[in-house]
């Protein structure tokens, strides 16, 4: 991941970790909370949390804490989580349909507007409110709706997918597919996960140190 | 993630996609590649690219390259993956339906021998071939097979299963619920991963620079 202002990925990371915990917080009716416990929840030393907290401004007041709401607000206003965000889906897989489903990412401000396949069986099915179309249609849904973010769950091509949304200028991609994407470009950011993968540094570690 | 005898995380992470791309060039009939070519293909400097392969051994033929075959069979071999390993789910959720069903995952030496899930409805069924037991059944079930790692889904009490995985001395966990989890023990190891925390950190890119 690109550095972005200043902002190192593993402090960006950190801070979506303290939005998570401090959500919790709220919902288990905690009001306030000091750096120190907040650090401990989070698995992180106090003095990295404090610097990590600089970046957004620091809420915190001596001997009090930060107030657990507030320090949420902040958060998600300076992570962007306020906003909502528009995602298209590249291929219709299984993976594909457990996301067009999933009620926890449009709770979140993540909405799927069409999804995109290669199979004819599947242009012009609706997945959960969702219109399945061919590659040829991506002008036509690229004029009709502002697009966020890609998603790209294909596995047998999912280069297709990554150069059509590239094409038409999407600066986001949410690689799902068991190869990971580069692209030598600061403007364009690509986050690329596999379950294979997550799993194969577990058995890596399993097989070399535990 | 903690240092595995002196091999980062990311140079880990480098070499699992070394061996994704290898994966790819030999499906395609490719024998023999530079380590120019090779790291271009995966987005990385040929110089770390050297420096990475180097903890496999240097296995590069000056003027000829990596033969893909061996060079692949050495980062599988380096990285575990001929071995097979046990999985276990804690919960049982569309996303842990979805991985049931998953067949890259066992074509990857990853088998899910047993599910856990906290309703009563849900006990006793079979998905696609593997049972689901109520968390009492937990010794049974380690008792009967060995278990290498835990996976767990559940969104609602995810940190019931953590510890009871724990508890079974469980080494590996897979973490998808939203709530990132971390240990103090370098002998565990827990990889969290969700989709919100991806497209937060997508979004957030959008909002500052994009």
């Amino acid at each position: 991941m690109a550095k972005i202002k200043n902002l190192p990925e593993n402090t960006l990371e950190r801070l979506i970790i303290y939005f998570k915990v401090l959500d919790l917080l709220e919902k288990n009716k905690i009001e306030a909370i000091s750096s120190e416990e907040l650090a401990k929840r989070c698995g992180i030393n106090p003095a990295q949390l404090r610097k990590d907290l600089s970046f957004v401004g620091n809420l915190g007041t001596k001997g009090v804490g930060y107030s657990v709401k507030s320090l949420k607000y902040n958060l998600k206003k300076f992570l962007g989580i306020t906003q909502e965000w528009n995602l298209i889906l590249g291929g219709i897989t299984p993976l594909a349909e457990y996301l067009l489903q999933n009620k926890a990412l449009s709770k979140a401000g993540f909405y799927f507007m069409a999804a995109f396949d290669r199979k004819e069986a599947n242009i012009g099915k609706i997945i959960n409110g969702v219109s399945v179309y061919s590659l040829d249609q991506l002008d036509y849904v690229f004029k009709a709706v502002k697009v966020d973010i890609g998603v790209i769950t294909e596995e047998e091509t999912p280069e297709i997918y990554l150069e059509a949304f590239l094409k038409h200028n999407l600066k986001a991609i949410l690689n799902l597919s068991s190869v990971p994407f580069f692209v030598e470009d600061d403007k364009i950011q690509i986050e690329n996960f596999s379950f294979e993968m997550s799993l194969t540094k577990l058995s890596f570690f399993l097989k070399h140190l535990a």
